[in-house]
């Protein structure tokens, strides 16, 4: 299409990133190669890196480069919780948005017979067996509030209970900032049925 | 931040994209990881080969790893006629949108003695050298219209002229498709001016 055989190919590769199509690729191949040569570089030698070395943690199944991840190798985190999330997205939004110390179990997906993802895929074994350590006390579950986020879950609470450690469940309800005006009629059912008391 | 440096330093380098802010860098990196770590070392050879082989074209100083770029090499253009852009984008999309066959001609930027950007940066003594050859009998002057634009596109007219060569500018007007009630003053009041015969 254009003059260059190496920027029509860089300007298809560029089209693998997640919301990125033509013309916005176009403009980023443009942007590097006028203005910003070396972010590109560095962002190729970023890229091979971390596509060739970054593997899995043997403990929670988070992505790490070393065979135990940074939380769970170090010692700072509170043992006696585990939260259960689906992805790596999962695990890094509640590091960013709350207090959270303890460690993370993740499970790569949710339950999802029909697409093959079964508890042995989610590594639901090697969770039950860390459960049955004895260090974890409170479990919480952080599933996504999906249909198969929901079965997770429940699968998740029979886990812990078995293994005698209490589940617990991110609330359910009206988000900070939203107005009931907008809010959708299954959340607002929700909140209602867990109001709690004011004090 | 998270529990790997190299993810951690994948999202920093990703955000040397123009649009791409610290979530979506995230949610670019854990895209890859996740379900297409091909497309992502195949983006970094992209990359790598682009910002180290892609220079410019001797002729038209369009991005080229030849030394004369596809368009000035081939023989299937039209030789007498040259379109005048500001950057290899605008080349882009000129090639993308009309049926134009002639050469063209990148000056990376238009005239702006202020930032230090003069005739001699913008190649304009090697276009007027181009013209001396005798072979184009018209040169288009696609510059943006904008204030800068219109300043360089005066410029090349008068270089044009000082050569005998004809020089024509774009059409400006109302855009195809708008409404004339959201078209700005600027333009409406240009498309009044240059209203054309209906025939």
């Amino acid at each position: 299409m254009s003059a260059s055989r190496l920027l029509d190919e860089l300007i298809e590769a560029l089209r693998c990133l997640p919301g990125v199509g033509a013309k916005s690729a176009q403009r980023m191949a443009f942007a590097l190669l006028e203005r910003n040569r070396d972010g590109g570089l560095k962002l190729a030698d970023a890229l091979q890196q971390a596509m060739q070395r970054i593997g899995r943690c043997e403990r929670c199944r988070n992505f790490s480069e070393t065979p135990l991840c940074s939380l769970c190798a170090g010692s700072g985190r509170d043992r006696r919780t585990l939260c259960v999330v689906e992805s790596p997205a999962d695990l890094a939004t509640i590091e960013q948005a709350t207090g959270y110390r303890g460690l993370y179990f993740v499970l790569m997906g949710h339950l999802s017979p029909l697409d093959g993802l079964g508890p042995e895929e989610l590594g639901l074994p090697q969770l039950a067996a860390r459960l049955a350590e004895g260090e974890i006390e409170e479990m919480i579950v952080a599933t996504n509030p999906t249909v198969e986020g929901e079965a997770t879950a429940h699968y998740l609470a029979h886990l812990a209970r078995a293994g005698g450690i209490r589940p617990t469940r991110l609330a359910h309800g009206v988000p900070l900032g939203g107005e009931l005006e907008y809010v959708d009629r299954g959340t607002l059912a929700h909140a209602f049925g867990g109001r709690q008391l004011l004090e």
